[in-house]
């Protein structure tokens, strides 16, 4: 008999376990505003300026004294003087975001308005304040404007320039080593020729690395380690200096799977086997309080622990808020089959309103994904979906 | 009287006649895979290889003959003489991955084995077949894997190196020139000091910029022009060799609002006043065939404006696909009134499981959709919504 797993722990205890064992990194830098979208604020930000800093007139017109205006109207015009300065019974032209003058208390919007020679006509009464931007209407000094983890988006940076910003300080990305490992493996260096019987191109480093990038990490994608627990160990002591390391491969429970045992030499291994399908020989450990994670060779697989673990710890490594995912309601072409106490995970394909499952892909069959527009996840206590039935669709991203 | 917009082009109208008054373009580049994420394949790819190009075990076991598991159960096993090739009545140990040996045809698991010296007791009878990956059983060479349009994530990155590729040919991303117009701004150069009354920091143009990179495309930011129409003809000469032109600011009917004029006198404006709130002012356009988006410059209107004009404006450029958005339905905390004949845009916060319209925000304080979550779009013909209502809910990014 060769080895079995002892246990297989579900995936949202696994994850817990996971996420809990180690915490959000503290480090940060500070970036050109030009930089920051995207990345998430290591301080709150408190407005050194008010918004406007000026009182300004809100729409093209005249500046007045409100007080001149009253009882104006269409039929009962009230006739003001132009002239350099704002005071009883004159008035300056003044433009959308202009200053308003000394002595003005409101904008009459040009619409209202007629003017003749050096005199203009009030066909509306205005009162004091109208059409006027009062300083700090939009941001007060002293106002809060963003708390820690707020993740950056173009109009954040447009809030802090208008403060007179033009720097920031976010925490700084987390660093992820991503090395594949396995004897089968051959370099993509050697793309161009087809690898002989038994040996197979590296692309499942290539893979996690893009993810990890995708998803705010910085991939550190090393050379293939060759599946002996020595380099495996070598491997990840030259990478203790990361804030992640992922070892694709070797995660099963056969002859050459040593990664998990070596995860668990050098540190804590706290999953082997969890109940997802594809996706079951994910190992999760923390060695030097560096989370690691051992993805399955098989590359849905590992895709899957990709989403389901490395996915969330890099958001916790680098305090990223968790946005709504999209989630698509849709109806089922086709029934799903699904193996108790296990999440399955469906890959699925859009057909006009409905989707598409691919139902008979193995897990070795990347092209599955490929193909994949979404995913449906059929949790552990369910059999099956019915054809026609209404699911929950996730975008393969 | 002020001059008025002539007409108020409904926002479908607008945008269908900015997309159709220009083309997508054809230039492309080759991109190594580890940049390819994101970007969109400029041809379709044809396999190449076989994948996988060898019969492998799809498990760690024994290699055998099928015929000779004939009848085999735990009860009633078969033995098999371990050997260096496989025979009738030879077996050889394989692990998951590896090439079948010659002579072989199917793999009985590990499981279901037990080995004692150099004979193995097989407990399970296996079809030919049976745990056996054939050639080409994920991809067969010459098969289609992506077409033409297909926007590549990490996973047909993967793919794609499986085939033996170590780089794409993917469509240029958009040059998209944002140039900033206004006497009243000041370079963010000087961003330490504060303005002198009536000045105000450039934020839009960032804004825009950020926007446009997120989107897809390529930003040239370029210095702020004063409003004077020879000077935004001139600005506009110098960036014809973008591929999408955007001018922020003077696009209203004001004295200094000189965006549209200079526009339909270098080519056609198509569209100047949009039945959108806040946003009306926008003029869509096309000079040379290089589309022109005049926004205004109050924040709220001009990011409007950038989500509804030019992010669809970029995807056409680039042929990015519209991938479903994330649209969440929620309970509004309070009424929402909207001004008839308008799309009104509506900013909101995250309550709990409802959403809290900010019905007070003006189109000038970029801060209300800093601190908002998302946004509600209310159509040209309906009122508002009421206190407790479900409304579609998209994020603001």
């Amino acid at each position: 008999m060769g080895r079995v797993f002892k246990e297989r722990t579900s995936v949202n205890e696994a994850l817990q376990l996971f996420l809990e064992s180690f915490s959000s990194l503290r480090h940060t830098e500070e970036l050109p505003l030009e930089a920051c979208t995207g990345r998430v604020l290591a301080e709150p930000v408190i407005s050194g300026r008010d918004v406007p800093h000026y009182r300004r007139a809100a729409m093209d017109g005249y500046a007045v004294r409100a007080s001149d205006t009253s009882g104006a109207s269409p039929a009962n015009p009230v006739f003001l003087q132009l002239s350099d300065e704002v005071e009883e019974g004159t008035s300056i032209w003044v433009h959308t975001g202009a200053a308003l003058p000394e002595g003005a208390d409101a904008v009459v919007m040009v619409e209202d308005t007629f003017t003749s020679g050096d005199m203009v006509e009030i066909r509306s009464q205005v009162y004091p304040g109208k059409n006027v931007g009062q300083i700090g209407e939009d941001i007060k000094k002293e106002d809060p404007v963003f708390e820690e983890g707020h993740l950056l988006r173009p109009c954040d940076a447009a809030v802090l320039a208008s403060l007179g910003l033009d720097r920031v300080k976010v925490f700084r990305k987390p660093v992820v080593a991503v090395i594949p490992t396995g004897d089968e493996l051959v370099s993509r260096d050697r793309a161009g020729d087809v690898p002989p019987p038994g040996m197979v191109l590296e692309t499942n480093g290539l893979m996690a690395s893009l993810y990890v990038e995708k998803w705010g990490g910085i991939p550190r994608y090393t050379r293939i380690v060759p599946d002996r627990p020595e380099s495996i160990k070598e491997a990840i002591q030259a990478n203790l200096d990361a804030d992640m390391i992922l070892l694709s491969g070797g995660t099963s429970v056969g002859k050459r799977d040593h990664a998990p045992g070596v995860v668990e030499s050098m540190g804590r291994l706290l999953v082997h086997g969890v109940g997802v399908s594809p996706g079951k020989p994910v190992a999760l450990g923390v060695i030097d309080e560096i989370p690691v994670v051992c993805l399955p060779g098989y590359p849905v697989a590992g895709l899957v622990a990709l989403y389901f673990f490395v996915r969330p710890g890099i958001r916790k490594l680098g305090s990223v808020p968790q946005l709504p995912e999209t989630i698509l309601r849709k109806r089922l072409t086709a029934k799903i089959s699904s193996k108790i106490g296990y999440v399955n995970f469906i890959r699925v394909i859009f057909e006009g309103d409905r989707v598409r499952p691919l139902t008979g892909a193995k897990s070795g069959a990347l092209s599955s994904v490929a193909k994949a527009d979404g995913y449906v996840l059929v949790p552990e206590h369910i059999e099956g979906y019915e054809e026609g039935q209404e699911v929950d669709v996730f975008l393969v991203e």
